[in-house]
């Protein structure tokens, strides 16, 4: 089955210590879009202005992603601008312009409202809602977020727990959003606002899944160098939702080897900046690296 | 096999949010002592003054702990006093007294010196050298340490670290130690110093190993409430040693479950103030606790 991605497609411009990289095609939708298409046929819905260049296009139809809901507006893409410090760890954002991102609805070509896997990337969880909104019956349907929601949107978000399946944040956002610092037990606080699957990332610590089989814990892959990890999280997620769309049997027997593939592509993303390391990826290379991780946590 | 243990025996006094624990039995040696004696016979090698309660070395003895190297000196035991926060992953020292450990010389009896398996737990590089020196011929020794010694002894710890086979430190002393960010490249650079094992403490957040083998990311036990943190470090690696000193075979064969039944250990820990809990664990909980950690980490 294809999976449906809504989220940012935006432009990045990224500073490291070592390089200074404007314009990388990024966005939450972008990253997740390209994660899942190893695995699944992707549908994106997102917004681009005129200022898109065309090789993102070739880029997204090089991956097999169906652009047809996809808007292409009059006026300047999503513009990120951000700086991470030596340690990979903390990034600042320089700038942020909004472009034709600000007046986004997203809109669903008809044959979109049917997809079973929905993938609702890091957006306003208003935009989160316009798209369930309009899907007939989904089957599985996950949502991402991030710090702003919680800050400037907790309402609507608090409202969309209850209309998702599965919900993914990182530690800190799940330590705000249920003032727990236990991670265990912030993801069982977050289970009674709806989600039956509740992940939280943690970076380069891995992840935890809290699920009706209880829990999971995801390593991350051992990566000695950290290129850039803008967008990993996104990578995570969309490999997760790619391969648990196409994997055969109830989501309970798919879902950890569906974090573990999603790991692996999170792990490929943080080899290069923007999606430039993650567009080269071969099947192969993701099998090779989801066996490792099989060799690392056996005991 | 037994495994002889040398490190810091102490009273702690340890403030929570919650609660005031005045003179608990700590310090490393007692930690990873009883820790060990879950698997293996243990020799203690400590000093404790007049002042050290019967009821200590009780708790000791019904461990089973050889205490035919545990010294009694005139003067007060060391005393350590601390404070967590709420969120209990920080701490400040309010109290050391150092007591009798201020002039505290590791004398082995006789028998001592033909231990296989060695634990130098955190105490001064000094002291470990000095009882590696008076071994025979030790088949495998792991030394822990602590962010003091990187700060005041820097010089003995790197001497000694060509003469151990382990290392065990946590994440930020690796940081300290090698400048690397990242731990893997950390691990690395602390192989050029000595040590074929390197395991890297990260808390709530697992351990890391690096060996000949490669590595393995070893989980922590989920725990939803901690009441106490003191000693779990010492706890992992002394459950670590105890259950590798009576595995058969190689090293490499054993050291990850090693690593896993210290990880339990480690976690009983938490779960009581001083040792209150870990003294009360049965054998069968910290078997079902490792069944638990293999049903968590499958995919």
């Amino acid at each position: 089955m294809s999976v449906l991605i809504v989220g940012s497609t935006a432009l990045d411009s990224i500073k490291t210590p070592q390089a200074e990289n404007p314009r990388l095609l990024g966005g939450s939708a972008s990253h997740a879009a390209v994660a899942a298409s190893f695995f699944a046929p992707v549908k994106l819905i997102g917004v681009v202005g005129g200022d898109f260049p065309a090789r993102y296009v070739q880029l997204y139809k090089k991956h097999r992603i169906d652009l047809s809901g996809l808007q292409m507006e009059k006026g300047n893409t999503f513009h990120w601008s951000g700086e991470y410090e030596v340690n990979m760890n903390n990034r600042r954002t320089l700038l942020t312009e909004l472009g034709v991102f600000e007046k986004f609805t997203p809109h669903l070509p008809e044959p979109h409202k049917q997809s079973a896997f929905v993938l609702l990337a890091n957006i306003a969880p208003a935009l989160q809602h316009h798209v369930l909104d309009q899907m007939t019956r989904p089957k599985f349907v996950v949502a991402d977020t991030m710090d702003l929601w919680l800050n400037i949107a907790l309402g609507d978000l608090l409202r969309l727990l209850p209309r998702i399946d599965g919900f993914v944040l990182n530690d800190s956002e799940a330590h705000q959003l249920t003032k727990q610092d236990n991670v265990f037990a912030a993801m069982k606080a977050i289970h009674r606002l709806g989600p039956k699957y509740v992940i939280i990332k943690k970076g380069s610590h891995g992840s935890i899944l809290s699920s009706p089989k209880g829990f999971f814990i995801c390593p991350a892959y051992p990566l000695r160098k950290v290129v850039d990890p803008t967008g990993a999280g996104d990578s995570f997620v969309g490999g997760l939702m790619g391969y648990l769309s196409t994997a055969r049997g109830a989501i309970d027997a798919n879902i950890r080897r569906a974090m573990i593939h999603g790991s692996v592509v999170a792990s490929f993303c943080c080899e290069g900046f923007g999606l430039n390391r993650t567009t080269r990826v071969k099947r192969a290379e993701i099998a090779s690296r989801v066996r490792e991780l099989e060799q690392l946590t056996k005991f």
